[in-house]
């Protein structure tokens, strides 16, 4: 019953996340040694989360000789760096989203974890959450028919720290933020064998003085004739909005992560103020989230992370899936400069998906284009002559 | 207190919902002719919504002594013919949505009323909904700021007449049936004076045997830098999902028109069966619309056009309304082929509108990037320095 | 096509009601004349909603030689010298709920109109919401089996008149001003003809300093063993809280009438402020209603009224259902004070109606309690023999 | 980082339940050994959860020499002699609802396990739900001001197991099965210390050809004025509701934990049917839950209980919780025959709560009411002269 023993890297609001999730319930992992650029912020991270070190000496907590996991929970610049020695300590190394500024830089890091033979996971908690590991389920077993589309879609009025604005460190803007949470949920639900073709994407800065993008809409078409779409944005106005929508042939899913799942509260001042994460206000009508760590991902991520490590499998998120959306979200910037729908550059290992099909019924030698039930049980049928290409409708006897 | 006395034009599902709407609760408006193609048809509806009198004939429809207004509810191929014999006769003419199958038809059609002189209303119930006039109206008080984004869909399995799937007959699929409603729709939140500069669309038949999209998703890119994105399908599975979502810099919008508008339903069977327009299921969980005539626009379009007709002013859809839209499209079917953003072209009435711009805060020399409550009522900046692009943050005591 | 003329007794937030009802969209129905109290806030209302005259003087406004209708929309302790005048002047009277302070005084009003042999509406407008009447016909239809429970509540902040708040002039606290409506919601959907024979009601006053009730909760057992529950509450905070609940043995109903009915907004602050009735707030979160008039039932209340009166036959709420919902609120009003279940003491017109039942399935001579889907298709009974009392479980083929 | 080892006593559904929470995700607790009555589902459950042993010898089960925590998942009749035997066993021991099938019961088991001062969980999950966490929090803190209602509801179409179902067994019907977790979460809320002073119940047998209650409503007054209300069924169509709402002088919380958590999914069919627990349907629109163990309390509920033994505290649940919750059912039943307000009778530890209360704000030596905010930014004062109990309105400058 042993659980591991974990190098974090970073003090950000992710690594909070990561060792909130880690050390909360009864979990058997713990972080033995913290990272940061910053003795002082180490040192209060340290305290809040009872970790034993602290260290601002990146490859000393890498190379921690009771650490056999190394979490990056870095800002995007200095990723390439701690997986470098990662790598080289023959340790499992996990990263947090996105994995690179660009598929290039990502493609190199997949190529030191793969070269060293070290297990990667791809730390993309939304694709974790409860209700989607479910709704993946669902789509997997058939529930929902073929998938035709995916909207997911990531909004807040922009990030709490600094240098999250800073495109020289970060790779961009609000794509780079929250696409890349996106574009991997769409590929769950389409399928991680699926290959993202092409990709249109519309940017603009609409409301922060800033040189990046604050809002981005993309499509995304894979093989099989689906489409992605993604809306991101820093500039959305009432908290933090996390939707997926998927649509199939034989049905619909709806899932709605923060703003409205079933917790609303109205105050009229008072309390003490904390509601969720990039909440705006602490009166009024509010819309809190239950346990977030739970909703978000974090707790099942972890799960699978140390279970793969146990079982000597590999996660459901890896390096590699880091470097499909790294392709992705390059294709996006492309996109958005020259107008045009842009190609997925990227080294492809999923295979062929076919065409979404379906076999039309029919009826007296027409296609029927629709079946309908008719409150007195009978059905009306649209059909359509293939010959001269006209349309008719009949009702029949129901089924 | 006199009302008008209309000439129905068409007996199909939007006549019904019309003279519903006329004949229902305690409106001083009649239909007192009703024209269909076919005798039988004329009878039926005649007899349903208690008319006077019905015709095969369509210029005695129209000519009809005792009316003074024209409703033209007919398939999209007859629009011309009938809009040219009312115009002809002097009389007020509303015409449902589209207008034209091309931009160019509804140009020809904008002439006749024009030349005319006769008065011309656009029958765009969405953009009637309660919900859709007080958005509007919150929007125009300043409410939400300036608007950024506008996601507008209809989506549903699929029209119940046979010639709706004709493109033939329509000038399209699910762009000219549904996203006619969309276009609008935005149009009306982002201003009528916004020019649509350009649009990105993509279009696919994916589950039904035809020649036209059965899903089509587009960007439109307005003159303030607005984008406004559709979405429509005859393939969505679970009913008639009809959404519109507003962002704007101070502000947020949602409405749900259809699925999810506070009524819901399980029953384990029994009952007479029907839910709602486009509901796919009698048993299980239903989600019924209240009043649908109401809540879809009907009631205050037809409110909106008699009393303009009688205080002699513009309804708020005009056939210059409908002749946008077709412009719209028409740019949408292009884009779907050509890959890239195809401009508007069209006659432009609307004058410009500035850029969406907000003037930054500044914090000592820096940009306010943005401004955070914390718990304890203190601000945190983001603070950014224009000469070197480096951002920072810093927190101060509270406004 | 000729309306009926109106006198308008009443100036407050009801009359307003009714004026915006009547004179909104494209009614025939006009206000002729409006008497109040007051002279100037006569002439305000007037002005307000285009009514030829104005007066204070309750007789003439009833005796007005070009109506006949009056609308009695004055404080509970006017009903009764208005409707005397009215049934005197052998008018069609339609008054606001509740009826009477007592059901004494309700019964002497209804003796009033029925001695005069005058038309009698009683203006319950919840009762006639599209989503109720939607509801109450799907009942009526069977979709949800027999009624078992039916929660209806209507709580807010507290009433936005003086008046009100004076238990001597309207007959108590929150069960007068909003019991009444539940009362009737509840019956609508027990059926009319379903006795209320007892009743238990509990009353407090938490937070305003007052003489009557600010919150209540009662429980009505019908005949047929059907259970109503009103809440209601002046102490509520976040709106209008508007709800309905309708259990059956084969189906459930949900309504949510006001505060989350698929509109909601985001707004900084800006605007122009008015959202909805008793919104508390005019920033952060909130949840406008589309179009109240309808929504709330005025629209078709006025058309069952008018449509009725000219039918010659009876509204769907008469002067004796007003009689029956104070009977139900004196018995309230007594138990809160007995503790115990009180009878309600009316004259029944309603005849009878049986007890809930159903006749149980059997399978091999036991009883089948329940009946479950395994997700292999199978089924799961529960059994009881009846000679021992004993329960044990079955798996078996599917239907 | 050692964790716990368990005898788990029971291999029911919520044995399930139990043992997927502890065995699920990273944690650190493990069942060693399972009890079972019958030897073949002990194996079954042995093998489903890798627990290493399986017994039907109950005193073997709680007497294993490699455990320290004994879980009481048996059904009710069984709970006293379990835990006597855990109790002489000097373990923790920790009990699934309810307590006892009486409050003589709980008393009898509460006296056991403090006379052999062993530490004593009591599993009600619900009261640890995420959302219900963080509630009671925001309550605590002052958010929503002095608790005045509460309304707990849990209703499905009726229990799985047939035990269940058998008031000898249990101790009665829906009251027994789920009107314990609604009692215990209604006095989360109000206040542990707050003294359930009185009940009043309706309860009825409507659709099960059963002996017990399958609908029950109960009111019950806390000694500070707060009501807490419950509504219990196993008559409810649509699969679980379990819903909680709180009122309080300064705001507003609604929980919905099951049936509309943002999650919604529609199917014509196909899939592998498993939706939510109760869910009657496996097409249509369903609405499935994230994380059932997570979303209905199980984990943090068992964080809790293990936190609590390692640090030497109490538990948020004891057994004297579970006895209060038999005492408030014990007085439910009682008025459901009586139809009187019944005391709660029992031995109260709790302290004593003062009434709900408010100062009122005076202006110009009259009470305010009521205060609202007027569009323009003033303020309308509704005010009381105590002396002759009249009101008036006043509109004043805005704060």
């Amino acid at each position: 019953m042993d659980g591991h023993r974990i190098s974090m890297l970073g003090t950000g609001l992710i690594g909070d996340f990561y060792s909130n999730t880690l050390h909360g319930q009864r979990g058997r992992d713990r972080v033995q040694v913290v990272y940061s650029r910053s003795e002082s912020r180490g040192v209060a991270f340290r305290d809040r989360w009872a970790i034993p070190e602290s260290t601002t000496d990146l490859a000393a907590a890498v190379n921690h000789p009771d650490t056999d996991v190394v979490v990056v929970a870095l800002p995007n610049f200095l990723h390439e760096e701690a997986i470098g020695l990662a790598a080289k300590a023959g340790k499992a190394v996990l990263c947090t989203k996105p994995l690179g500024r660009t598929a290039e830089e990502a493609r190199r890091m997949l190529a030191m974890v793969e070269d060293a033979g070290v297990f990667n996971g791809y730390l993309e908690d939304l694709c974790y959450t409860p209700k989607t590991l479910k709704a993946v389920a669902a789509v997997e077993s058939g529930a929902i028919g073929d998938v035709t589309w995916v909207r997911s879609r990531e909004t807040h009025p922009g990030p709490h720290s600094a240098w999250f604005w800073d495109g020289r460190l970060t790779g961009g803007g609000a794509i780079i933020d929250l696409g890349c949470h996106c574009i991997e949920i769409v590929r769950n639900f389409v399928g991680k064998g699926n290959r993202p073709v092409a990709v249109m994407c519309h940017t603009d800065t609409l409301v922060h003085p800033i040189a990046d993008e604050d809002n981005a809409i993309a499509l995304i078409r894979f093989e099989s004739g689906a489409i992605g779409q993604f809306e991101v944005s820093w500039t959305f106005r009432g908290g933090m909005d996390l939707r997926d929508e998927v649509a199939g042939t034989h049905g619909t899913i709806w899932m709605n992560h923060f703003l409205r799942t079933g917790f609303e509260m109205f105050t009229a001042g008072g309390g003490n103020g904390y509601v969720a994460e990039k909440a705006e206000t602490s009166a009024g009508w509010l819309f809190p989230v239950g346990d977030e760590v739970s909703e978000l991902g974090y707790v099942d991520m972890f799960t699978d992370m140390f279970r793969s490590i146990d079982n000597g499998t590999a996660p459901r998120e890896t390096f590699y899936d880091g470097y499909v959306v790294n392709a992705v979200m390059d294709a996006c910037y492309r996109s958005a400069k020259s107008g045009i729908w842009e190609p997925v550059e990227m080294e492809w290992r999923g295979g062929t998906t076919a065409r979404i099909a379906s076999t039309p019924e029919r009826y007296e030698g027409l296609v029927v284009i629709k079946r309908e039930l008719l409150p007195d049980g009978r059905h009306k049928l649209i059909l359509k002559d293939e010959a001269t290409g006209d349309f008719s409708d009949r009702v029949v006897a129901g089924a």
